[in-house]
């Protein structure tokens, strides 16, 4: 399982693994495929848990694990099949190669706090398997599908805010449903082939001096805003 | 310099570090005193500065440096003296008992882009001159002031927003200015002494199935509704 840690290794046997005792439960209330679970005497002599597990030791825990302080509770799950965007929805996110795990896990909770059910990825984002990437997710991994996929084409014909520095005030747009809302990476924003499938370009005003805000809050406020709830 | 590492060195000798280019260029636009900047050959043959440095070795950097990559620029600046809560900013922000550095860094950078110039925060919130929290500011800490006091006392007679699960819904908040928004620690929310001092408990509407945003993505989403900015 070790090589699991990779993500070329995770898709070339289908399997990921996800680690602590929140983590593992909440796979319980998915539709994911739980292969196995293993857990250290130590972790059961400490938690109490109503499912089965297959006893490891210390060591051999260590190995697998992919956190500096191993949880003593992993399992083994498979990766489910690539869900179909359901463009029907209200708002879908299209990330364009976001390349931190705890930004994507971030946005994948965002995701699932605001109600969004799908989430579209260029094919150079980092793996939503990622270790750090599900710890960020706080569980939501679960519950958000993550289709990676090649952006120009999937969003050709579609109504598609993209965040950029310059665009239009998000607070003077009246967003449209159903549409997809675009995040660039970290480091490059919306990249200069894909700008092109932006139908509207829009903004966080800056009111202050800091040069940009990172990548996942700029998500939560343009999700608040475009889906524009109001109770 | 190493000492500074820790927080009780950090104020014993009233100085803190800041490494890596791009936040030490920061300080020259900032009213900080900078006692002296240190840099590696190495570093200077591959980036031009205009500024003067002493020298230092490979291995003395990595000493003092805080990072596991180190960026081999480093500044010695003094900690400034402590600011006085200018009470009639429209909006000021408190934080009562922020652990992690990262988040800390992440809602110093939010102020800095909706133009909050203070921030309160309770005497057990992580030490802002921790290397990870300035690093996450992306250089907002030269143009936010932190004041470290006792929440319970400061807010006193003002109107205080809280950040809670329950709450009123914050998009129908009709914001009063100036007022103080707090937003609690990661793992406990705002602590049981001080709910008295918030005479406004507001929320974030959940519309899906997370428990929770994290702190700075809960804080950008709260100040960007409190600012209640329309252009």
């Amino acid at each position: 399982m070790a090589s699991l840690h990779l993500s070329k290794y995770r898709y070339k046997y289908g399997q990921f693994t996800v680690e602590g005792r929140k983590a593992v439960s909440e796979l319980f209330h998915s539709e994911l495929e739980i292969v196995k679970i293993v857990s250290t005497r130590e972790f059961l002599s400490r938690n109490s848990i109503d499912f089965e597990v297959d006893l490891i030791s210390e060591a051999d825990y260590k190995k697998i694990s992919q956190f500096d302080t191993p949880p003593g509770i992993l399992a083994l799950v498979n990766i489910p099949k690539p869900a179909i965007w359901n463009t029907n929805q209200p708002l879908t996110l299209a990330l364009d190669g976001i390349s931190d795990p705890g930004n994507l896990g971030t946005i994948i909770r965002i995701a699932d706090w605001y109600g969004i059910q799908q989430i579209l990825l260029s094919e150079d984002c980092v793996d939503l398997y990622n270790a750090k990437c599900l710890s960020a997710t706080m569980g939501s991994f679960c519950r958000i599908e993550c289709i990676y996929t090649d952006l120009t084409t999937a969003l050709v014909g579609k109504t598609v805010y993209g965040a950029f520095l310059e665009g239009e005030s998000v607070y003077k747009v009246q967003p449209i449903n159903p549409s997809v809302l675009v995040i660039g990476s970290e480091s490059h924003g919306i990249r200069e082939s894909l700008k092109s499938s932006i139908s509207h370009p829009i903004t966080i005003p800056r009111k202050g001096n800091a040069e940009s805000l990172n990548a996942g809050i700029a998500t939560a406020i343009l999700v608040d805003r475009l889906l524009n709830v109001s109770e």
